[in-house]
């Protein structure tokens, strides 16, 4: 049974306006707004998403009126235009379109040529002064149609097309004469009885319905109810249908069609920008089969055209507010505005763009910060490709792949097929890409000296692509299609081989991979400084600090001039993995199990004896001088402490330089965090360096070489971890070996007061990692407190103690651990790992991809963060942690820092700061501004 | 300045009651009770434990008052017995205890014959009508009142009466005449001089004062605060003080004394047994200097005390409701009762007294039922050491070690040094004890055929414990003094050495070791009679379902003979593991990843063909018909398929006879679970034989070696995963190797279908692992859904599709997940992994046992659920479950499902059951019953 609605079911396009976006569907409500205001739009109409809602629930049945309200409206645009629809001399030709509130994949595409007929077709030949045009409009209708509405496959009608082509030795459809297009309309008739068993209506009205039955079914198409319940878009929104009077460009020289951007999309300079094509239609210059003329020709050709084109344009973009893209069609003399939509452009015109609307006063400070992606703000800071070098490049046919990009900026060089041979070239003054088929940490002194990275495996996450994003280099990864040849030492794809020294260009925004050389442009102060104004003003608006991830002085430098406020995370193992280091660390490693474990029992004793009642205590303080004997005996202990006194001197220096270089901000220094096992070589060498001694004959050198490997071996052995993830690492170290963080606090608090001193300002935070319970809170403050207490010696500043939330139980247990810390820091990297029991390692190249594609997750978690899941301990942790100790400083320091969406709801939670990688600061800023001005929101759902 | 209290400050005995507690402590109260009731208590009162805390907070100072009422109550006992306290001819004596109302360790010792002073000693020494004792207790009065109240280090005591001992040639105390002691009071108050600067106090009022004084302030010495906040006990609850009058049983043969239980702590059969020693003190049966009589001689020494003796026992077990534990003195034929207590007992005496207590109408059946320990109930259904035998093995010296009781029950046998050892002996018809440093997966066989397990390493979560508990297999772990030899094959401890092939005996409740045998003693019917009649009252009272973890029928039977009511995990991999289906699985694998990429390709573009709009469903589905035609042609879906038809043949048989034996009751088969590499063999054999073969000379032979070797290692190497616990696996494998599940999901059904054609009735439910995301759930159901309902076939029985909650994030969303399954069971091992960031295998070794020993963590999570962390997972999982599906059922899985603190806490979260092992059903059982009755608590606190 038909639903029957109430309200009008018809608006003319001048009835309507864009703030009837829900009721008209977007593109009715801006074809009308451009109505209200007086653009020259095609006459039309609009049926309303209410329309189709009743005609979906009443089983795919016009609700009561609504035919008839259309016919009407039918009839208006026939007073209007003065033609009549299915009329042989004077002929109405429309256009049909769908069009609901929310633009959506999986709708009906446009039905043009709505009206010709067997009928009309000549009379629109006459009217069009020409007889191809008008054969050629029907053959498009009928081919359009069949497909969109009937549901016959295209091809069918394109192999039909091409032989008429080929029969005629012709390539291109418009070379096709009145002739060979009327026997392709007879042909496409019968192709369309033969597949749907019923001959196409030859009523035009009969189509008109059946079109816009077809528009109202395809919002329940299934690709749409996908896509719907991806986004949360609700079910039952429905589709607007609008209904525009075609135009004509191809109606002699004083017609045409064009498009043009407001403003330089590429710049973002004021000047109009496009294209236009005399005697066309739009679908002539989609087909590309002619060369358009720069828009500025048409002010020669056509002045007065050429003005209102000019004078509409500035009446757009004055009225929207932004950068439009304009689609227009002269008819015979005539202007019409077709679309009108926003101008996409680059980063650097975007942010030109939105500062040059602030300065002729058409938008707001505020507006202006939301009108700039997070994203385009590292590209205007990055070397990019000359637009005029790629497009070459590309026409040259020299793409050779395309991955995913990566980390963003765009570099040339020469293809280096492992890390040593990066080094190489670069140390020879070249410019390098490391190719490879994935990286890992073995690659990274390649990648430092790298210009940038292509690998072949991997995604945003990947290691390539971190560590790059890090440094700020370009880098494409997953580039499937190119297949890495370690032992040839090349690269090919699509047919082509780069080999290893031979130039290479990627471009890490896009993904694309070219050979040979594309000259890159750095960008220009002008870039920058547009870029610094917009920033100044996010600034100003933003409540989240920005913080930045920092392990060595000039990375503290670096976030200091992009403008972070602190270092939200310092590394102390990056330090420690330095050539001169690692043996200090490897004889710490060896020792120090045995060492601790004399020690320990040493404290044990003591504290016992301490405790003890009167009648024990002289057998404990007994048991206490053995241990004590057994101690100052111990070669482990010694080691220990020799290799801790060596490392602390190194740490001391390392952590001068970065309080230095962040005066008067806050850092945050976090002990030592990794499995110990990787500061060890590979258990594997050993085994097979034993395998080949013991085949040696014996000797004194091979016996003492095979002692030395097996003793390593046994060292590795005993570090050696099923899942190291979870294991044996972070303040578990801290509790087993309390003298490893007790030296790093010293080295800290040394360093900060000889910095103190000399005048500087310091603000230490000592972060402990991987905690899990309150309890190792409770153990290692007083300790590591007495320790900066001996080393601070009564200089006058203060140091912060805090704790990393990146254990899940952490975040439950927040309001116990608030009370034992000043501040805390999301290691959100490892608390997505927990929270999902996602190895990232394992399970980026194993299941995640396959997941993401799969659509079982909606995002990467480990790119922007699970609000659902990981999330929920975030906002848990912090309400109550600040419960239980509401001056409790709350921050990120994971990958997810620098992720607009994870930033926007970082701001949610009320976080202080963000901390980010360097380069990723100045993305943070505008992202934190645009999450305050409520203009960027956090993912959302499960 | 004192702190002045209202109330009363010293009740005299008979004044006070087992009620007061909170205001006596509980030795006080308990004293009281006993005066109350008509039991001869030697007089004395009782200072409050007010008294203490007005004393504490008053800054040592006794308010205002109490010194005169303690006084006064001196004076009262010296009416009452007619002496006077300090009076040279007829001295008061008494002892000073302290008494909280919870026992603590760190309070005071008692001091006993205050009251004997130079100046009264010679008096006390006529009471006695003997020098020796009086001189013997002024002796001990100086000695215990310098230790105890003035701190003065005993061992200047000891080492004084050494000598003494030494000097005259003497062995023990009571030997030394009475000139040696009068010799050592004069040297030991000169150690009191000169430890102390001052001479002890020769005035007993003094003394007594300062001894109560030093109770009061014990209650704030550092060993009991540390227990205090370690407990949650309140600091603020103080200690009483109880004096009571000294009666002396070594005042001839008409004097003793003597400790006994009302019934027998070792069978619990209602007789009276205990020893007596005449003519001693309570502290000589201590010393254990004479070797006391059986209670019975008593009977034919002293009838008459004898029959008051009995009298008061039975007053006493009727008046408390529970066997006694009761110490007595004889001083000159009257009898003094000198303490009672709560008498510990064995597994099988608790429940025969448990039982008998509710036939003799003292106790009701609840609270029979809290009265057994929950692991007391395994111990009474497993073999024991005959307790004769045992303390022979004892008195012999054979305990060669003590670890920690990892598994109960005993066993003797010859030990074997691996498992293949332990096969052959066990083939060989022997009893073998399986003896490792620690096991592994790699020892199970040797383990399944021993009769019990010793290891040096490892505690109660060890590989060795756990495996050994789900077998009901004794097992002693962590016996760190135990050092095995595998070269030597041969354990030694505290100089003694146990070879392979020599006997071997182990106490898994005990942790006890002894060399050669110890006879065991298998349950009695009795004692299984009395369980199952325990057990049949806890049934009636718990609300928890108790189910148990099977992977075979065997197991299944097991289960269902000790009361399980249903299957909570059924493992699947474990079957994976079985020799004949090994091959299966490793072509499964190799194939697998390959073959699932073509058949999921194929899927995809269907799909996508099917969703897309027209004008592209051509291409599509000519790609797609391409795509089929490579999965026609590929060897590795050929290969793949193959294996999962003939691995489902092996499990509908594994199914079919799980649910045969657990016929009518639900059964949940988990499908497959476990990281893939588990399946394959260590990468590092392939490595050495590639080695080993690339030094030979090349042959065909080598080469097919070589290359079969190198296949294998690139399959190991692929599935190889840095943190496999987060990695691929379960329901990850589930998405991207949907066949595997679905074959398993056939099979299951198939079995059922074929059991429920046989007349059997079938509850299988499935469960799918590592569910992070509801995505998973949604994408996996609909195709088992499909598979299963193919295979039913419209067969009239049902089953359950439900999620493990084992992963963070699925707790953290349950209420999505729980509208995609009917079922959840918490993996609580995982879930424990996850939430602490803990490797169980890692964790172990590495810290978490110095965490437990350190009381870094309260208790071992992996035995008992951490509550606040884990726990608070699965009240939110549990409670937004339910409110997003009122009827999902919810479970437990983990090794924590056997665990009587996690039993309780299951109960107050209200899930629907608990699984464990088949062993530990009737431990649940009864732990379920008790958590109903509120007898039994989670543990609390972070």
């Amino acid at each position: 049974m038909a639903t029957t609605i109430g309200g009008k079911m018809v608006y003319r396009l001048e009835e309507g306006s864009a703030k009837m976006v829900e009721l008209l569907g977007s593109k009715g409500a801006h074809a009308s707004e451009m109505a209200r205001i007086g653009i020259p739009v095609p006459p039309g109409f609009v049926i309303t998403t209410e329309a189709c809602r009743a005609y979906l629930k009443g089983g795919k049945q016009f609700p009561p009126g609504l035919w008839e309200s259309i016919v009407d409206n039918v009839h208006k645009l026939e007073a209007e235009t003065g033609k009549r629809f299915g009329d042989a001399g004077n002929p109405l030709v429309f256009s049909v379109r769908s069009g609901a509130a929310v633009s959506m994949p999986g709708m009906m595409d446009t039905i043009l040529n709505m009206g010709v007929t067997d009928v009309t077709v000549d009379g629109l030949a006459r009217l069009m002064a020409d007889e191809r045009p008008a054969l050629d409009a029907y053959r498009r209708l009928i081919q359009g149609f069949s497909g969109v509405v009937l549901g016959v496959d295209r091809e069918k009608f394109e192999s039909l097309l091409r032989k008429a082509k080929a029969d005629r030795g012709l390539q291109h459809d418009y070379q096709l004469p009145p002739a060979a297009l009327r026997e392709l309309i007879a042909a496409f008739k019968e192709v369309v009885k033969r597949e749907t068993g019923h001959p196409i209506f030859d009523d035009p009205w009969a189509l008109l319905r059946q079109a816009i039955e077809a528009v109202f079914s395809s919002w329940n198409n299934p690709r749409a109810i996908t896509y719907r319940e991806f986004q949360g878009i609700p079910h039952d929104m429905g589709t607007g249908c609008v209904i525009m009077s075609m135009v004509f460009g191809n109606l002699g020289e004083d017609s045409g069609t064009g498009v043009l951007f407001t403003r330089s999309p590429a710049t973002g300079e004021k000047v109009l920008y496009g294209e236009f094509l005399p005697n066309a239609q739009g679908e002539d210059v989609v087909a590309g089969v002619r060369t358009p003329l720069a828009i500025a020709s048409l002010k020669r050709e056509m002045p007065e055209i050429y003005a209102q084109v000019e004078e509409t344009a500035r009446k757009l973009e004055a009225h929207y507010r932004d950068v439009q893209d304009i689609e227009f069609t002269v008819e015979r003399g005539k202007l019409f505005i077709l679309q009108t939509r926003t101008g996409k452009r680059t980063a650097p015109a975007a942010v030109k763009i939105a500062v040059d609307l602030v300065r002729e006063g058409v938008l707001t400070v505020n507006e202006a910060v939301g009108r700039v992606q997070p994203s385009d703000v590292t590209q205007v800071l990055l070397p990019r490709f000359d637009p005029a070098a790629k497009a070459n490049a590309s026409d040259e046919g020299r793409i050779i792949a395309k991955g995913v990009g990566g980390s963003p900026g765009a570099a040339s060089g020469v293809a280096a097929m492992d890390p040593d041979k990066a080094v190489e070239l670069a140390n020879a003054g070249k410019n390098v890409i490391l190719v490879r088929a994935e990286t890992s940490p073995d690659d990274v002194h390649g990648i430092i000296r790298a210009a940038g990275v292509l690998t072949s495996r991997g995604g945003m996450t990947s290691h390539a692509a971190v560590v790059t994003r890090g440094l700020g280099k370009p880098c494409v990864v997953g580039t499937e299609e190119l297949h890495v040849d370690m032992e040839a030492r090349k690269a090919s794809a699509r047919g082509k081989t780069v080999k290893e020294g031979e130039v290479i260009s990627i471009d890490g925004a896009t993904g694309e991979v070219f050979i040979g050389e594309v000259r890159t442009v750095e960008p220009t102060a002008d870039d920058l400084g547009e870029l610094n104004t917009l920033l100044g003003w996010a600034d100003e608006q933003r409540r989240l600090q920005v913080w930045a991830n920092a392990d060595t002085p000039e990375d503290a430098v670096r976030a200091r001039q992009n403008g972070s406020e602190g270092i939200g995370l310092c590394r102390t193992e990056h330090m420690f993995f330095a050539e001169d280091r690692l043996p200090h660390i490897q004889k710490l490693l060896s020792a120090g199990p045995e060492a601790s474990r004399v020690i320990r029992e040493v404290e044990t004793l003591r504290l016992r004896a301490e405790k003890a009642p009167a009648s024990e205590r002289a057998s404990l303080q007994q048991k206490t001088a053995a241990a004590e004997r057994a101690l100052a005996q111990s070669q482990s202990v010694k080691d220990y402490y020799a290799a801790l006194e060596r490392l602390e001197q190194f740490q001391a220096e390392d952590f001068h330089g970065i309080l230095k270089a962040m005066e008067s901000l806050p850092v945050i220094i976090r002990l030592l965090d990794a499995p110990l096992h990787e500061f060890l070589p590979n258990k594997l060498n050993f085994i097979r360096e034993i395998d080949e001694l013991q085949r040696q004959r014996a000797s004194k050198q091979r016996d003492t070489a095979l002692a030395e490997a097996q003793r390593q071996l046994k060292l590795v052995e005993a570090l050696e971890e099923s899942n190291p993830m979870l294991g044996h690492r972070g303040c578990r170290v801290g509790l087993t070996m309390p003298e490893i963080y007790e030296m790093q606090v010293r080295a800290i608090i040394t360093a900060a007061r000889q910095l103190h001193e000399e005048g500087v300002v310091v603000h230490p935070e000592i972060m402990i990692p991987i905690v899990s319970h309150v309890n190792e809170l409770k153990w290692l403050r007083p300790r590591l407190d007495a320790v900066a207490a001996k080393a601070l010696g009564g200089a006058g500043f203060t140091y912060k103690f805090g704790t990393m939330i990146e254990v899940p139980r952490a975040a439950l247990t927040a309001g116990e651990l608030a009370k034992e810390a000043q501040f805390f820091s999301f290691g959100s990297n490892d608390l997505t790992q927990m929270t999902f029991a996602y190895s990232r390692d394992d399970a980026e190249g194993k299941f995640l991809r396959h997941y993401v594609e799969a659509e079982v997750l909606p995002w990467n978690p480990f790119a922007s963060i699970d609000t659902a899941g990981v999330g929920r301990l975030m906002r848990l942790a912090t309400e109550e942690g600040r419960a239980a100790n509401p001056g409790l400083e709350v921050g990120i320091c994971g990958e997810h820092g620098g992720d607009p969406k994870t930033i926007a709801f970082c701001h949610q939670l009320g976080l202080n700061y963000v901390s980010c990688s360097p380069f990723r600061v100045p993305v943070a800023r505008l992202a934190a501004a645009q999450s305050a001005l409520g203009q960027l929101k956090p993912n959302g759902g499960a």
